[in-house]
């Protein structure tokens, strides 16, 4: 069964959009076991939208039209792609209703155009749209399904949702999957691991989905309903996460789809553990990350950006001698800071980060350099220098990711520890 | 002239990977007036590849086609295109001589595979790549041009810089840009007014590009290089230019194309003004965005994330009184931290930050609700109520940008006064 995405959009024609409805639905659907072999990105206008219409149904089973159905006069899509099927397009009364009472509710002026949007095309089936006024459309064509959705993401992503739990068509498969994230290897690390390992099956695939300095490897199955060997199968799919959980198992954070904040925020609240942060290079980002987590506040202690010298000194109490003699990108400032840090705030945990993010290196350390610093209850236990690579704001970001890597690495091997 | 980009690559098909490659090509061909009317995302496979290019061959006079020229085995793409034009592919002996050398510099082993990237297509032209072994091809075709392209960005973006100003045909156009940053305006807002101005002719076009609380307003006018009223267009180009500025003054924070927090570093550093902040609700964001400019270190004073009252008391010396009294969520606690804040670290501008990002509300407050406070000398001179949507991460960031944005504002008034 192949899908094929088409969004609608001359924003999207322009540049002055990123396509994100694309990956979201192709991540949606790779995850029930289907296969998105082509997307096409098209202005909003009658015959680019009717050719890539014929290119799809010529080729795909599945096929996802995003965009084009506001209330605007561009947004055509509907009329267009109901007289490429030689079908109508019919007033919905319970639609009409909705909108007439959405508009009325709001003081707001319906117009004809407004109107367009209770039309739906005949033998379509409504997928409601709980964040705007554009319904979805579902259809059964003689080869497969054709499903309209409306551009705006948050209106997108939610019906994506709905639609893959409720309008797929039901295959003779069940999919199983499961999600490990990853930090403190790199991608390419990790699938040349996943080929020597060959645990790929016809049934099991493997994906990597790659952020900066995080990478999530799904495991998927897809498996027949009826297939007489199916336990077997299914026992395989165990078998080959367990393989992968104990071949990366230091570098694994999270088996619930966490992002690394997300992952560290909920270990310091069950280990009720607060910690703070003295960014230089980091410039502000470790706070950031923690606090774009809810529940930050309750461990997050008063968080320092001493991005000068002077304020190493006056609120962390590094060593003027020291920033004299070795400057500020060394091992030991960013010890002296994490100390400092911990004799202000008391956090169980206490950073320090400092270095050269470039472009021009101050202290003639090469651009890239980062030393970070962990104190546990002001005792320093994890200390070390990254070399990163890229341009300012790349050295920044991945470095915050790396140190908050190491942070988690750390704890989890207390808790390995303890057991 | 129709240009098409043809993105390969299995990792867009599976959603791992954003298309950016896309976007950024169309911005740079938008900027030279030539219209993108398709974009196809399809995976490594001859089939799809043959297709896509057939596709493209029978409908655009400019074909971009990017990713699939490494050295593997998935990258096929050379192979597949000079098969569908029904030409060569030929060693070039140079490109096998850069090979080895760069292969034997660094002691790697060379294989076949790593020699296909010394084969180029019959006629075609090199598009030199600096960051990477792929080069680019240019081919001249019987409509038009077939222009071929490593995926990775960093190889992908400066040749698609170099390729729009050496390899494009030179229509008889000449292109005319230019470029205006807004703060402070939404898009549609902005989109409502320039349909209302209705400045728009059939040689200048105007765009708008947004970025999350920023807006980039394009004028580009293509103008027929003999057009005997050549003058008077560019002319009009400028009108308008000049007309967008008037109508946008208070809200224009750069015309070069910068960032808002690019600019506002900027202008301090050419006023000699150093800044401080005490972010509670941007949890540092203010702080991460200003030092991810290039000569921050010249500007920024300490830096705090108090995202406790126990800090704000501790650090900032906001009364606890008034804590106790109205909470932390107000524009008094915001106050008290910007002038606590000067009292600290004696910034000429100091910031602070207080608010609720949800998705649960600690007093009771609205969630996104945003106060924010500006000190000039220790001089309260503006702070506001602002009210965000969306969830809390993008409350966050979106306060942020707006709360940087009502900064530039304040420092542009400054500077009319002065005049």
């Amino acid at each position: 069964m192949k899908a094929e995405i088409i969004t609608v959009g001359t924003e999207l024609m322009i540049g002055s959009t990123l396509n994100t409805n694309g990956p979201y639905l192709s991540r949606k659907l790779t995850d029930q076991g289907i296969e998105v072999a082509y997307h096409q990105s098209i202005s909003d206008g009658r015959e680019v939208i009717e050719e890539a219409l014929r290119i799809a149904l010529g080729r795909s089973d599945l096929i996802f039209l995003g965009g084009g159905l506001g209330p605007t006069q561009d947004d055509q899509t509907k009329e267009i792609v109901a007289k490429s099927l030689g079908r109508k397009l019919i007033r919905d009364k319970d639609l009409e209703e909705d909108l007439r009472r959405y508009f009325s509710s709001r003081n707001y002026k319906m117009t004809q155009n407004n109107l367009k949007q209770a039309d739906i095309i005949q033998g379509s089936q409504i997928i409601q749209n709980k964040n705007g006024t554009a319904v979805g459309e579902c259809l059964a064509l003689d080869r497969g399904y054709l499903y309209l959705l409306p551009g705006p993401p948050r209106e997108f992503e939610p019906m994506v949702d709905d639609l893959v739990a409720n309008y797929l068509p039901k295959g003779d498969f069940d999919i199983y999957l499961k999600s490990i994230q990853v930090m403190l290897l790199g991608e390419s690390t990790i699938e040349s691991r996943l080929r020597e390992l060959g645990l790929e099956s016809p049934e099991t695939s493997i994906n990597t989905f790659a952020k900066l300095g995080e990478v999530e490897i799904k495991i998927i199955s897809k498996l027949l309903r009826e297939d007489p060997d199916k336990a077997e199968k299914l026992a395989y799919h165990e078998r080959v996460i367990q393989e992968l959980k104990k071949e990366f198992a230091p570098f694994i954070y999270s088996e619930e789809g966490e992002d690394l904040a997300q992952a560290l925020v909920q270990k310091l609240i069950k280990k009720g553990q607060r910690i703070s942060f003295a960014e230089s290079i980091t410039g502000g980002r470790l706070a950031q990350k923690i606090t774009s987590v809810p529940g930050a506040s309750k461990i997050l202690k008063s968080s320092y950006v001493t991005y000068s010298n002077e304020y190493k000194i006056k609120d962390l109490g590094v060593s003027q001698d020291l920033l004299a003699r070795k400057g500020a990108v060394c091992q030991e400032v960013a010890d002296e800071m994490a100390l400092g840090l911990y004799k202000r705030t008391g956090a169980d945990l206490s950073l320090g980060t400092t270095g050269e993010a470039g472009p021009i290196s101050n202290e003639n350390k090469p651009i890239g350099t980062l030393y970070f610093s962990i104190a546990h209850q002001g005792k320093l236990v994890e200390g070390k220098k990254l070399d990163l690579r890229g341009d300012r704001q790349s050295i920044q970001e991945k470095g915050t990711i790396l140190v908050l890597s190491h942070l988690m690495a750390y704890l989890k091997r207390g808790e390995n520890h303890d057991q």
